[in-house]
């Protein structure tokens, strides 16, 4: 981990254990430091298994390798390495990964696929298999390592380690969501990349759990971006082991369905935004929400468009109500939007409406709430019922400085 | 203009004058400022006019104006506001634009629509009237102004002014083009926008000229970028007086037609890079070029996904020669492509190949390409004919101080 922590921390949150989950962790030494770098959970049997993986046309073996073993639904074991991502290696990077997965299927009496492996580094360089092999076999005789360990066993460029948690009544039992999270950015010095692994006593039928998952998603993990840049490596995965013993969730009309995807939608929040919260360079967390819009996905591209434009951040970061450059993010956009229409806000304060700045507006309020760290800015497009919320960093020599600054 | 100069500027070239142009320029004083800020250039009777203006769904009454008065194709006038960009201004900005247009209709004595208006600067305040009426009173008893003091005036945020012409030969006639631009970035601070007049003496019917200026502008000025934001006002117009007194160019079969496309083009192509030369803080120039993709489209897709990755752009900054995140910006784009096909080259050195990096390639020849000013990113992707090339700058601190460390 890096010795500055990012200004917008949080600290490590209380988090239960969950029944079925054994966490350990060793020193693969990936790289040339004295740390864990290598994190193995094993879940017990009949555990389920969901997932979203990176979208990139370019992926790590590792990635491939879980789209695949997620077809079939079940874990046995989650093998994360950190130090080096493995990606764009070629024939030899898959080889690590089939090796890591038959070493670990034949420790604990499994099925290669039902072994899930992620890896988070320099790119470029295949995954050393020996220092895997080792590595591995410390971490089956290693004691049980608690979240924070593993949170700090998979982080690479964060500045601190990230853990979320929930509980929900499903079929009459308390379940408890533990999740643990690592990326200060989708991409950072040496192709960090996020990796999230969620875990649940609650037994869930995996299709459910992947639709509860994808869902989730889309209005968490992809509704965040530090540089708008994607990884090769990006992985989040949710196992439900069953240790609860409730009856299965199937469908939206089991019994606790609502339950266990808002406690689910709720530990994926709370992960992405300890992810912004550690962009690199990160000073001000950044909430874009755009109403008015023709429909959600058009609201979720103008916001990303804010969200994403170097000139809004740098404003921010300048503590500067620039509304003149959100209203060029939406402009450039290419979604419907009509410049007469167009209202922004920073904070609670109206700058902007009807195509026209708002005249006199109070300045003291909006220059307020852009100094301190958590800033708002309203985007209402007024044409329809469209609407969408994401959340960004400001940008700042920081990150120029972690990202120029360093060789590889 | 900018006292610190960008370390990439190049010296304002020696520009013929134009037959039939006529260039003046005024103190209007948007701004608290002791220099020329307003630029009116009066066209010989018969000029014929073409134009590329932003896509933004939110541009200035400008944009709009000139995109209503280029259906006639003809021009007698140019007026170039410097300072206030006039953009989201409401009914107020259009009046201002209406009154610039009916006064210098009445001085020359032509109609409105032959006069073309374009501003840049700050956003969100009016162009103030009385300011722009004694303004272009005053350039039109101003002596004429030679090709740099115009481009002077037109500038902003700009570093250095910024020039360029071609000759050709047509219909047995040599011809000339000379042009100005503006522009340090898409957008710069207070909205700056990248501004393009191009003239020359040819007689060229308005349907070829706008067909040559569309052709050469999907080469060169939607080839570039320096931050991926999208300006609320930018234009580029190009007026043909016929002083030449060639044969109209009118298609493709015409004498001529030819050589004065590559002219225009070649034009076009150096103003372009004049503004990515003096992006803000640029310190190096980077040429990416795309090909073995599925097609040209696809090719400029990806080349324009690379140019736009803070993290290419930091690690160039940086003399960094990280491949891997070339890769990320490659997978990113959501454009065809096969990570084992791809290959990767800094300079004349592939550095990835067949989606390994290349083993023991020589370092040397790529941390001296890096170290220059001139940066080449090769990608081929391996599957078709595709093929395009764009232009960037690095990211770097620069870029935030002028940014974030700047108030509106």
């Amino acid at each position: 981990m890096s010795t500055s922590i990012s200004p917008l921390a949080t600290p490590f949150p209380e988090m239960a254990t969950i029944a079925g989950v054994r966490l350990r962790v060793a020193r693969a030494r990936y790289k040339d430091w004295d740390r864990t770098d290598l994190t193995f959970a094993e879940l017990a049997p009949g555990t389920t298994v969901a997932g979203v993986l990176t979208q990139s046309k370019c992926p790590s073996p590792e990635v491939e390798w879980c789209r695949k073993a997620l077809v079939l639904g079940e874990a046995r074991a989650l093998v994360v390495n950190a130090g080096n991502s493995n990606a764009f290696t070629g024939s030899r990077g898959r080889e690590a990964v089939e090796a890591i997965a038959a070493q670990t299927a034949q420790a604990i009496g499994c099925r290669p696929s039902d072994v899930f492996v992620a890896s988070t580094g320099v790119i470029g360089v295949p995954l050393p298999i020996d220092k895997a092999q080792a590595g591995l076999a410390a971490a089956f005789v290693a004691p049980e390592a608690d979240w924070r360990a593993a949170a700090e066993t998979i982080g690479t460029t964060d500045t601190y380690p990230k853990g979320a948690s929930a509980t929900a009544i499903v079929d009459g039992r308390t379940i408890t969501i533990a999740a643990i999270i690592k990326g200060s950015g989708m991409i950072a010095p040496d192709m960090a990349t996020m990796l999230g692994f969620i875990f649940t006593d609650a037994a869930v039928e995996a299709p459910f759990l992947q639709a509860a998952l994808s869902a989730a998603n889309a209005r968490t993990f992809s509704c965040i971006t530090v540089d708008g840049d994607t990884s090769t490596s990006d992985t989040v995965l949710a196992f439900a082991t069953g240790a609860a013993g409730n009856k299965p969730l199937a469908d939206d009309d089991s019994d606790g369905a609502d339950a266990f995807r808002a406690a689910l939608a709720d530990v994926c929040r709370q992960l992405a935004l300890l992810v912004v919260r550690d962009g690199e360079g990160a000073t001000k967390l950044i909430e874009v929400t755009v109403e008015g819009a023709e429909s959600d996905r058009s609201a979720h591209r103008i916001a990303m468009s804010i969200a994403n434009s170097p000139l809004v951040k740098t404003a921010i970061a300048g503590e500067d109500a620039n509304w003149g450059r959100v209203v060029m993010a939406v402009g450039k956009a290419g979604e419907p939007a009509e410049r007469d229409r167009l209202a922004i806000r920073f904070g609670a304060t109206q700058v902007a409406e009807g195509g026209l700045a708002v005249s006199g507006y109070d300045e003291a309020p909006v220059a307020a709430h852009l100094k301190g760290q958590d800033v708002e800015i309203g985007v209402d497009l007024g044409l329809g019922e469209g609407r969408a919320t994401v959340w960004t960093c400001d940008l700042t020599h920081g990150y120029i400085s972690i990202n120029a600054d360093y060789r590889s």
